[in-house]
């Protein structure tokens, strides 16, 4: 029998990530979200820093702009290489290569990336998005990342303005729209280990149901 | 112990209904849908009839429309007692009413009339959302509803883009959005009996996460 794959998105915050490492613990599956980066990296040939800095910035706009004025924004003019390589292969499609791939051959918790999207013909992947309570999300950046609470606020808005663009752009669909997931959680009623709990016991359902 | 209040959004056609039916009598609750109506009929003095036919259309532009021309459209000008209530207490905030009514005395199960939204802060209550992919929608509207494809296509589109404007207008956020539930669940994916055991479940993880 072919392995789990779950493909989680989260807002900033939410706990999506411990979730998503909970659930592999419990089902022996790899966490997949750096280092399926680096993996991008190694496979598109561009450095790991590149496509760690610039695979969020790739939006709309940015193509606008190389497609109406043919020149590239400094931040990506000074790396001439990877910019040939990004107009004759995105970073997205060489990441959803690399998903495919590892859904492929493995069972695993792929955080992030659009996996959900991108695997949404793998009848062996559940898709998953978490979200929580703003207090709770400013609560866990504050205990887990350090932020001031203003600052903690400010984070949470942009990273999640930054994700939604990100996957809005590369989908053609709305991120945290219901209908885009299999199951969608706020993990400041469940827990994180009622997410965990309701996660696997969600796959299950999908494996019986098929 | 108080007893559980599940409120259910639903997709026309996603077998939401099927599943609050359920979940109600696994947990040994009532359903309120058309009962809650007419409990809303007799407490804001309007004919059940009244209120089945236009709860849904009290939309902005309507509201917007008496505003602005001071006239009534002719669907309502033909009841004037209807419409003289409907000024002085709207449909909604009378249901707003009954259905926190019910949520204080007894444990239920509520299906549509944004209970989820009304009862956001009762500790007890579990808001749910059930989506489902297009074509099974498609094919339990001919199955259970004796539409032809076309038709039911056409019926869904209808139904559900009424039910937004319906839930935005009253609530300000967004209809479907995953932030605006606590469980939102895909019924394809997890079947009307996988979708009725998460629920349970979830319900369960609300109350020990409390």
């Amino acid at each position: 029998m072919k392995k789990p794959i779950i493909a989680i998105s989260r807002e900033f915050g939410s706990g999506g990530r411990m979730i998503g490492e909970s659930v592999a613990k419990k089902l022996g599956l790899t966490v997949y979200d750096k280092t399926l980066i680096e993996m991008v990296a190694e496979k598109g040939g561009y450095s790991a820093d590149f496509v760690e800095e610039n695979d969020q910035r790739l939006t709309k706009s940015l193509l606008f702009q190389i497609a109406v004025t043919g020149s590239l924004p400094p931040w990506l003019a000074k790396d001439a290489g990877a910019a040939e390589g990004l107009i004759g292969k995105s970073v997205f499609s060489a990441q959803s290569e690399v998903i495919k791939d590892l859904a492929e051959k493995c069972g695993c918790v792929i955080i992030g990336r659009c996996a959900g999207h991108i695997l949404k013909d793998d009848p062996n992947c559940l898709s998953v998005f978490i979200g929580a309570e703003t207090e709770d999300k400013i609560d866990r950046c504050v205990k887990e990342y350090g932020f001031t609470p203003a600052a903690a606020a400010g984070e949470i808005k942009r990273r999640d303005s930054e994700r939604a663009e990100h996957y809005n752009h590369h989908t053609g669909k709305m991120w945290g729209n219901a209908a885009n997931y299999h199951i969608c959680l706020n993990s400041s009623v469940f827990g994180i280990g009622g997410c965990v709990d309701l996660i696997v016991e969600a796959y299950n359902k999908l494996v019986s149901n098929k």
